[in-house]
């Protein structure tokens, strides 16, 4: 038997026929490019049609990981990067082509948690987090093996945790957490710091700082560059905070980092966990590993092949 | 039938029995007085044993709240505040009297969000919280109609909440959101101010500081005392950030406030929401209520019977 494994993001699309037991048989990615609305759908559900030819009865479920909230009860996406995707029937157009096979779909932050219980660095774990960061802030939350929802499909908005006092009209967009300590939070707190700070002569200032990305951040922190060395330091004390209040709140396993942020920041991670060990349940917080995502930027993928598999073992 | 419910506190012990419609057929409060130990044990038996006695196979089931850790494996409690109660069995010892009726025990606070489910203002949820704010603070968390345990059941340790940054010392014994904004907290912060401000000849002065409660600070309130309002309106802030990280994180249906300080504080309801508003994740905070406890000091003694009821409807 085989599954299929969707990986559907704002800027391409993978697709993996994958075994049950989690090798990839088959991967193609497609970029998006500038395609909206229905030419996203059609895009997902010609790769589907190819394998249901190719496959036939051996192809037993689908699974499909969504840049955005997954509506459980309507099979409906709202995708804030995809135009048109308020509320687009992705697994009704699936399943219009799908031959009976059935079709789950779930966020990218819940298929990241839900591909390293598979095969990462949460296999064994009915209780993990994967803190995902990058441009934005998300959580995938495992709550005795299966994955929080909540009362309307958008549990784990964890971007927008307070965390920082008095409020300020900046957390508006996007959250206080998101604000500090995403991808974007720290381009955007360099730049500040840069247009203020005149008598900085660093790397940074080579930078235009329109194109100033975390990535420059980190590389200049290696060279010990004060601005990033300070803008560094806040993120840990934000991931250190937001991550003991995880604790603190759901008693888990694991806690793994992942995104693309998580890549460089890494090496941050036990300066992360002596920051949560101030902050957290103090029993809670000798419970819990802190642990990288173990597959990167294919945890959603593989996740979203748990999800297809899942759903055929359990009926 | 009927069932047994039974609310240990650290200073009380209240045991009811109770239909399975929930009216309360008999209940009895015993004060725990300067007990420790098996004598804590052997009071909450003894009881046992009585309705064992009158009720012959009537009774078909019991359930128990207890102030502290309930370790579901071992049926152990670890309670702060009742002397050598470090892994106490009291499930074991209540097992021993009760002529093979099924015993099931949780903590205090998820005992108050199962009573409101069944009788009180989360009536119809399966997805709503109590916050639970008195001496100290905690939430008890219904996710799916179950409540949550964590992987070594102390899951909505929410006092623990990390809030307000650079970390201080003085969140070491309780936690920074405990620290400010429960009622020792309340009573803490105002014993500083009036140590520190000598100018203020408030009804506050009046009070010596060591019996200084919460209490006295929300009748201040009334009064306007400046130095009550400050105190006041800095635990509106932190309700409403610690309530807002809960909103953002679960997508729940109902937050409800309980606690001896809900009671007083249910009139701030209203602007602990507003506050919430400002940090929460936009979309669910339109998506939740806020409401007071239905079921007030009773809550957690309704939430025993209610784990009662529910493993006897399981089986």
């Amino acid at each position: 038997m085989s599954i299929v494994g969707i990986d559907l993001g704002a800027t391409k699309l993978a697709v993996a026929l994958l075994s049950e037991n989690g090798e990839i048989l088959a991967k193609e990615v497609i970029q998006v490019n500038r395609r909206k609305g229905k030419e996203v759908g059609l895009l997902v559900t010609e790769q589907v049609k190819k394998y249901i030819d190719t496959e036939g009865t051996a192809l037993r479920s689908i699974g499909v990981s969504v840049p955005g909230i997954s509506r459980n009860k309507t099979g409906t996406v709202w995708a804030p990067n995809i135009a048109g995707w308020e509320d687009y029937p992705l697994v009704h157009e699936i399943q219009n082509v799908a031959a009976g096979i059935p079709v789950n779909m779930d966020s990218d932050r819940a298929c990241s948690i839900l591909g390293e219980q598979w095969l990462g660095n949460a296999r064994g774990c009915n209780d993990a987090i994967y803190m995902a960061v990058g441009t934005g802030i998300g959580a995938g939350i495992l709550i005795d093996g299966k994955v929080l929802r909540g009362a309307h499909d958008i549990a784990g908005a964890v971007g927008w945790m307070a965390l920082n006092k008095p409020y300020k009209n900046e957390y508006i967009p996007c959250g206080c957490f998101e604000h500090y300590a995403s991808g974007e939070g720290i381009a955007k707190l360099t730049r500040e710091i840069l247009a203020h700070d005149q008598s900085y002569h660093g790397s940074l200032r080579q930078q235009d700082p329109a194109q100033l990305t975390a990535y420059h951040v980190f590389s200049a922190y290696d060279e010990r560059d004060p601005i990033a060395v300070y803008v560094i330091r806040e993120c840990i004390t934000y991931w250190g905070m937001a991550v003991a209040n995880l604790i603190s709140i759901f008693n888990p396993e694991k806690i793994i980092f992942g995104g693309g942020i998580f890549g460089p920041a890494v090496k941050f991670i036990p300066a992360i966990k002596e920051e949560a060990t101030k902050w957290a349940q103090p029993i809670s917080v000798t419970q819990v590993s802190f642990e990288r995502s173990g597959l990167q930027g294919d945890a959603s993928i593989y996740g979203a092949g748990f999800l297809a598999l899942k759903s055929i073992m359990t009926r």
